[in-house]
């Protein structure tokens, strides 16, 4: 008995990240990280589609709380501010996360073709965030500006978040970081 | 003798397209662009490192021109309109290959690897652009607020441009979507 096993997702992260950081992302077989987590690999299926996306399932969880606060907002009239407020909702969840986030960037980094997928999930995000505005009654180019441009300073002050030593938050970095192209669009 | 032909950059590059949107671009080789094109596959390698380079050469010059713009610029201190004329020092060049664009665009749409690259090449212009500013001693974050902003803004006017149907100058839809972002940003 006793086959199930408390956060098999969390244990299957965790191998997968141990075996991606040991051997390098293109050496390592679902079957190795099935095993080293202690579970089967029909497990492994149950949480992610390949191995690729041990690092990349979390994107669709960021795009849900994004599209959600976009949702809620009742007067979506400043527009990079509702942006912003959609970006800074993320900021829980992803704090909780930091250290797999810092492990996971250096994996991504270190690999062209997971930048690529990097950048193409990216690049959804701000497409989920355009179309979530769209549905405010926001036209494009507005929307499109918005949601581009605030994830072009979501990018940035994650980057920040990630590599910098020190401890400051990542809504203070977001938030920073909208303050500085705000003055610089003032032309200050 | 008479083996030299006059431009052999753009006869092979428009013998690529063609077949890319015939064939599906997996489906085409080097030596059959070379055939359709009149020319050796020696030749082919002579202009581009291989056949997806039909597509992306032109980066790399676009590139050249928003560094050099920059480097040009006496006083970078309105960073974002510095980082605009940079991006519209391009479009003179650009107009002149619009149905290149158009056609290359379609063929990148429908082909998920093709896009990943697009992506990548994208995000190496806005380093290269944070760059160029670095040597003007802007510091980040500002440099790479203002390299990734107007990356993101050159990326909508740029689709505008190859997707509307009327005939709107790219350098006129560049200004325009600063112009929206500036307003934004000012909370209007």
């Amino acid at each position: 008995m006793a086959r199930w096993k408390p956060d098999a997702r969390g244990r299957l992260e965790q191998a997968a990240l141990d075996l991606y950081s040991e051997q390098g992302f293109d050496q390592v077989t679902v079957a190795e990280i099935a095993a080293r987590a202690g579970l089967t690999e029909r497990t492994f299926y149950r949480y992610f589609a390949d191995k690729r996306e041990v690092l990349f399932w979390g994107q669709a969880a960021l795009r849900d709380i994004f599209v959600s606060a976009i949702a809620e907002i009742a007067d979506p009239v400043a527009l990079l501010d509702t942006v912003a407020a959609a970006l800074e909702a993320a900021c829980p969840i992803l704090e909780l996360r930091r250290e797999f986030a810092q492990r996971r960037h250096a994996l991504i980094e270190a690999h062209p073709g997971l930048q690529e997928r990097e950048l193409m999930k990216i690049s959804a995000l701000a497409e989920a965030i355009a179309d979530a505005l769209h549905r405010k009654n926001i036209p494009d180019p507005a929307a499109e500006i918005a949601a581009e441009t605030g994830i072009a300073i979501f990018k940035i002050a994650y980057k920040r978040w990630i590599e910098q030593g020190t401890k400051s938050g990542l809504q203070q970095l977001l938030r920073d970081s909208f303050d500085e192209l705000k003055s610089m669009a003032a032309g200050e």
